[in-house]
């Protein structure tokens, strides 16, 4: 097997990650639908193609880093796409974010052609991609992951193995919600602290020293719900009154916190369900059951 | 100025405090409805009081610890309440978590019979409240703050002055909003990881280390929004692009994410406004807009 | 008993109130905090009181049109206030919307100093107000509200008998919270037509047509789930899909539509609850039990 | 151009669809992956086909009735899909519900084979549709348009020309979005009027006559913002008045209205964009201006 890269999409994250790999002394051939873009991976060190099945060809690795599984299965099966030249040991890498189901879709019709796939989606931005200090969140067969390690390695500071394939994408779509949506909640709540009066770097201040600037996910959760202790710490009941209190003021000063109304309704279901004394973390397998889960918690 | 107190609440929160403040050499002199509650204060060194008025008779410091402001006023002013007997030199410090305007209409009503006031809810709870170990986010005139603030070393490890009264009730409500919320939220996200096929402890881990786990209020929001930068570190375009695929998969495993499905409608606002290509942080410019403050982050 | 009426409060809609009733050939006498609002009163053929207890002396009926429950108790309970000079067998009727409970807690303070109340909030608004034409949600003791029906008469068209006092107020929160939500939802889907392409007039041509404008209270709701009937006229899963669909959409136009995303979430439970191919009104059975309802529909 | 029809998809809704057509005289060859489905057209009158390339030679029109675009897209264009054998002057009628962008790549993908299609979802059940009552929501060019319209009018009763291709499925996935949400609204309102201790007969009753039940396509829309008159009826003031009043109830019973609770946000950012004066009907300007749809309101 080459050394030899093929890169195909080499957009904010694509043309520094391939251009690390050039630089590292990998044989890269990128491929764009922009030729700007290609030729800027000419400067780094690699060299272009004329399409995907051009970079493609004689490659021991295929990545793509490209917009969407549409974008993906274009560069892959439409003609001069990837499928017409890969060869047989090569093995095709995708890292740009898409669903789990297509992840899969995508493996499947690779495997219905005896090409293997690592589903290796990235955390952080452009800056680390520059850096080659991504987050690699890479899974797929044992064998295959070992052979890619030395690529990661160039682009990532970090990688993770998720396991079987189609992993990476689902705690990709996972981390991105969590980290995308909180974003919200916290523009909610400073928005909320300034409309009432409050200096918002007093109110930081505060919230970097409790939960609420530093998340339930090493301090409550593992102490209490994971390890099935639900005697209260903060009550249910209070964390339902407390969102009341931060209800009618967000009311009083006309900010819109759409997030923080939705969990008020959640504890609203938690008290019904006859946990408001329990701790409020029971929020969350009172959400397992809704989801139709199990009643033990895999952990 | 008598070193005495009189503290009026003696529940989960407020017996543990008040029996600190025994052992510490202070006169005690405690009343709640529950006898019960009254006769564990004496037990941790302090002294009954058969009536909220006998409780702060020639105290130096009347603290309430009770469920809502209803609870407040009626200890206050009914027949029988604190401002019976309270003396004009006193200090009168609501330690419950109530709403910033009530605090303002407790304070006024004191304000017309000469009393100061202080407004110091606590953060934390009460396996904090029972070591000395709360977070008491005092405020009030600072001559006062200054008399209390060896009341408050008994009951916290740490005081944070938020400045003119009523700061503090505000500070504790914004923190509780996005602390609470926030547990809703991370219920959301495990849920989801698990019923879309996922180890909990795997996206644990990764979450753990990315903004996900670490939140926005120590990196991002200083280093980016802030500072007035909005420049993509991470698109507001993908932001919306990762929720609908998180929205996706949700609806596949059918987990109920209602908190994340409202942040995704608000990053719809944001693309609308014309922001796709800022930095996701631009959220927060964004609601603030909405809510009508002015365009300068008060930062 | 007279048929004078002391009527406080004397804005948008109680001025047109108080006015009929003059009209009408009762004896108002009116107060409002604004001497220009009880001066248009006696323009209308009232007379003018100097304070609240002055507007009740020797009335049959006093009746408050006032914001909210802290006006009422104001007008009814302080120095000046209506408590002071109302008559043992006058009736007291609150026409302003408040909560349930307000309700409950101004009926029991009459109650002790034995004064009868009627809670009667109306539907509709200033325009019905001033032709005499609301609709009147009255509820109390049947004598009391027998006696009252001729004054009901001449500013409402319709009274309906909530029963037992506070169902009046129950009965107007829970109408006027549908018809509020449903304004907003309405302005969602007509945005949607529009930002996806489509005449809004041909999406309201169809909406008029079907359940999204004809609503569920006349046809779905009593042919199916009310009657237990949940085999599928339309399934939760299409329900569900189609949604999906809705959200999709919204996002490639950027349209918030939070109340719809929050549905969406909805009957996601609704499916994990293993209902999928039930009638789509199977989500209010699943909104009950969340609610901690019991399991039979009492209709 | 023969009156024969080939029609893929006999499940619930396209069985009873294709039958009628078979009982009007039509010359009908179904298929469907269900054999049984099948079975049962050819009991009504049709006849079978082993393939949807089968069902569509030598048709006039060829009708699809499947799930989603995934299932149309592989009955046209897979192996033995309607694209083999479909006739130059055959039109294509997809009649199952899919995006607008769907309809779209379909329709394109048929226009570089000159095939004429007409996209006409289906609004209303199972129950019209074997009542050949279904509501149809047609759009395509008007000279196909002309010639379906003998097939339409066997299938329902009513048919709306939407104009352009693309519109039906538009007007279609508004239509259902506002019904379906309406429907989770409906059961949030009844729900928290048993928990407050209503019986819903009463609730019902009375939000028949008024907006609640009524809703706002007809006279509120068309009489007020529709028309450019804001001037308060209801004012927004009150809106978000009652809206907090039904939050706190329903906090109180713990009920959980997420889709309220949304709404009341949504009224927040009317009052803080100054409307709070305006009618309550300004929600949808405002609305629009969020998605950055331009001032004026196409009506
Ligand atoms: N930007 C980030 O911060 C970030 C972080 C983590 C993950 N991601 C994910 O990485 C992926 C790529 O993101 P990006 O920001 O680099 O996108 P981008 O839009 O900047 O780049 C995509 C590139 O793909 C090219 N392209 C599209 N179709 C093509 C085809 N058929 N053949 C060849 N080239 C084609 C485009 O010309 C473009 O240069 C996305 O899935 C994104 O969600 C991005
Ligand atoms: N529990 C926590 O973890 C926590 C954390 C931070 C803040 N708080 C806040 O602290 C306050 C107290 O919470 P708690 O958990 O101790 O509540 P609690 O219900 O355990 O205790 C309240 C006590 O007040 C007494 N009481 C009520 N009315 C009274 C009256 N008129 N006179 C005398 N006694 C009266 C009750 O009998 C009861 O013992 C609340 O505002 C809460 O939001 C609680
Ligand atoms: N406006 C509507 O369309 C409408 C429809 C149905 C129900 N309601 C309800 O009717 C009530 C009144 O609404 P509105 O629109 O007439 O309000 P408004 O603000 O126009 O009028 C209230 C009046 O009360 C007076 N007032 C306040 N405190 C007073 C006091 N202590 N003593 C005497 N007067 C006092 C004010 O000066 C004012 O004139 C509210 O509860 C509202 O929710 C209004
Ligand atoms: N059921 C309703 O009340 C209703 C109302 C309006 C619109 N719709 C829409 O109508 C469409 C059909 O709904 P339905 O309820 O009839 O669905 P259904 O699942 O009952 O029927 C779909 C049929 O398609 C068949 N099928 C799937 N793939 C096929 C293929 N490649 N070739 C041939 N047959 C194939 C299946 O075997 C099945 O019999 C959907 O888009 C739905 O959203 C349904």
């Amino acid at each position: 097997m080459s050394a030899s890269i093929g890169f195909v999409g080499l957009g904010t994250m694509g043309l520094p990650m391939a251009s690390n790999l050039a630089r590292a002394g990998f044989a890269v051939k990128g491929f764009d639908l922009s030729a700007s873009a290609t030729e800027a991976l000419v400067e780094a060190g690699g060299t272009s193609a004329a399409s995907a099945a051009e970079a493609a060809r004689d490659a021991g690795f295929v990545i793509t880093m490209l917009p969407t599984a549409k974008h993906i299965e274009a560069a892959l099966f439409n003609a001069g796409g990837i499928a017409e030249t890969i060869a047989q040991d090569a093995i095709f890498i995708n890292m740009s974010t898409i669903l789990p189901e297509e992840t899969d879709r995508i493996a499947s019709a690779l495997g219905e052609r005896n090409i293997a796939m690592i589903d290796a989606p990235v955390g952080r931005s452009a800056i680390e991609a520059a850096r080659g200090a991504l987050l690699i969140l890479a899974s797929g067969a044992p064998e295959a992951m070992k052979r890619a390690q030395s690529v990661f390695d160039v682009m990532g500071n970090q990688t993770i193995d998720c396991g079987a394939l189609g992993n990476g994408s689902r705690v990709k779509v996972i981390n991105n919600f969590m980290g995308v949506s909180l974003n919200a909640l916290t523009a909610e709540a400073l928005t909320l602290a300034e409309a009432s009066g409050l200096d918002i770097r007093l109110a930081l201040e505060v919230m970097r020293g409790t939960i609420a600037g530093i998340g339930h996910m090493r301090v409550t959760y593992p102490n209490k719900v994971l390890k099935g202790d639900l005697i209260a710490g903060f009550p249910v009941d209070l964390a339902h009154k407390d969102l009341g209190l931060a209800l009618q003021l967000a009311a009083q000063v006309n900010v819109p916190i759409y997030m923080g109304s939705a969990a008020a309704q959640t504890y609203s279901i938690v008290r019904a369900s006859g946990r408001g004394r329990q701790d409020y973390t029971a929020v969350y397998p009172v959400l397992r059951e809704l989801a139709g889960l199990p009643e033990e918690i895999p952990y």
